[in-house]
């Protein structure tokens, strides 16, 4: 039996590998199409193909491919404001009829009047407090819902399409670029995990154990005979700046050898991912298109959003260390998916 | 072009398949060889063929495919005490000449005298004691080197092993099996998740991101010019009981379909499994067999241990749910891997 499995494994070997070369040459296309050739799209290709040359010095192990991607500005549209506000203003308004002492109350004054500005000046604290009321209080299982049936609707205001069409067509390319060269792709965002979970694997083609994100605490308990995961009010995990690379350990237990990110909150993402044994890529998207996208951060156009910007400062690190910085507006010849569902 | 490359493609389907067929037939083996035949295995492979059949109702897609796994007692043994603690007592052993005072303070007292029973005595909070002091205080990458010269020279007092030798051979074919079988194999430990991490790809082919544990705070820190992450003396998160779905859906993000536990820690972990829509597999390793290992919990033969058993009333949820106990004694042919390294 061992033997007839042996002889028949060396007969089909030569034929299986045939098969192989051709389905790949087959499929074969020209990776990061919505690129412009330059140093920015050849720092991607030569990472990569370095990383992958098994006889080259910076051979990385498949085991060892790991990808990091920040979400809101780098894979996908972040201004006016991070989607994830969007929702939480307009489940706001949603849950009001609930909450008459809103009417009068900050931060949810500000939400239901649409005022930003009244938003901004409540700070960090009161958008907390807006997300802890609108994400918190029900079983993991209804907050799925809740989330799926408001990307179902809702729409960017400036772009009129579903939030989810607004993922950088260039970086869906690189996530499928790294994946068919054997890297796993993480989302690592300062976002709400479970929020994030809901549509990664549609927009990204990225499944929920491979996205690290924010959270709050949840609590098993049995209700009406059934267990349910309850969502508390308390912040269970704080994804962002020094929390990057903490969430990056704790859930995938490898350092990265790729990251790309766009803010200020992804710094200690990619010092981290840097200090690494391994040949790396660490990159920035840079929003100086404010035609086609936004402007904002060291490329002015737009006041810094009070929600997470790129300061001078992270391009100054950028530029002093070897991070590639992605021009939206010159590395890019398209930014959105042309076809809409 | 992409003519030629659909009509490549259309000649060469036939021969992929063919030699696909034959690849898989040449590597068919008879599953789950160290159990014998009886209802428990029968279980795992209806189970499994129930899952994996695609015109049948209980089908479960590719994705969906989430099979967790206690460590301690459910995939290596866990007697006279789990393997961490184990690591600790001798890390106390080698940090003591640093800790004059720990020769008159318990639990350092009882753990450096090697008295289990003032150890217990010490309860929950004295193991605590002897984790933080043992595994914080240095960086990630450092805690990991010594864990890993740990493993290479500690043995089992009993069956004079490596640690990494005494993971069960029937557990080790479910693993592979599930595998086999499209499935994600997760291990969900009440022990710690960087202490596991290690030698869990070593032992299980379980790789460091999919293992889901207890763990410490860590702290991004630069260090001399490098970026570090420290591991701190506070728990960051507690899998165990409750905290097992609470881990589940925090790192993976999906219900399992199938969970293997062994002990009242496990519980919730069974019960969130089983309360899924899918067609489910609940199993508990009960520890029956105190010639080839150990008797304990309902099997009595040992006096219960504190660190962790299965109770009588688990074991009566077991019966009075389809959950399915495993009988060390009766269902396996063989406790552990005949090779030694």
């Amino acid at each position: 039996m061992t033997m007839n499995r042996h002889i028949r494994a060396a007969l089909i070997a030569p034929v299986f590998a045939l098969a192989m070369a051709a389905i790949a040459e087959a499929g074969e296309a020209a990776p990061l199409a919505s690129w412009n050739d330059g140093d920015t799209k050849q720092a991607i290709l030569d990472f990569v193909a370095s990383a992958t040359d098994e006889s080259g010095p910076n051979y990385v192990a498949p085991a060892d491919r790991i990808a990091v991607f920040d979400n809101d500005g780098t894979l996908w549209t972040e201004h006016p404001m991070y989607t994830q506000l969007a929702f939480a203003l307009d489940r706001v308004k949603a849950l009001a009829p609930d909450h008459p002492e809103w009417k009068t109350t900050e931060p949810f004054k500000s939400a239901l009047a649409g005022d930003m500005k009244g938003l901004a000046a409540s700070g960090e604290k009161g958008v907390a407090q807006l997300i802890m009321a609108t994400h918190t209080g029900m079983s993991t299982a209804d907050f799925e819902v809740i989330v799926a049936d408001w990307f179902k609707t809702a729409k960017h205001p400036r772009f009129d399409r579903p939030y989810t069409e607004l993922a950088y067509q260039p970086m869906l390319e690189v996530l499928d670029y790294f994946r068919d060269n054997g890297f796993e792709t993480y989302i690592v965002s300062g976002g709400g995990i479970e929020f994030m979970r809901v549509i990664t694997e549609e927009v990204y083609g990225i499944p929920p154990q491979q996205v690290v994100g924010s959270s709050v605490k949840t609590k098993f308990e049995i209700v009406n005979g059934k267990p349910q995961l309850t969502r508390e009010a308390k912040l269970a995990f704080d994804d962002d700046k020094d929390g990057k690379p903490v969430g990056i350990n704790a859930m995938i237990g490898k350092r990265p050898v790729a990251a790309f990110g766009n803010s200020d909150g992804d710094r200690q993402m990619l010092e981290w991912t840097a200090a690494g044994p391994a040949a790396t890529l660490m990159m920035l998207v840079h929003h100086d298109d404010g035609t086609r996208e936004y402007a904002y951060g060291p490329a002015g156009g737009l006041p810094d959003s009070p929600f997470g910007h790129m300061s001078q400062s992270t391009l100054d690190e950028a530029n002093a260390s070897d991070w590639t910085v992605i021009s939206m507006k010159n590395d890019w010849t398209t930014i959105f998916p042309e076809t809409t569902k």
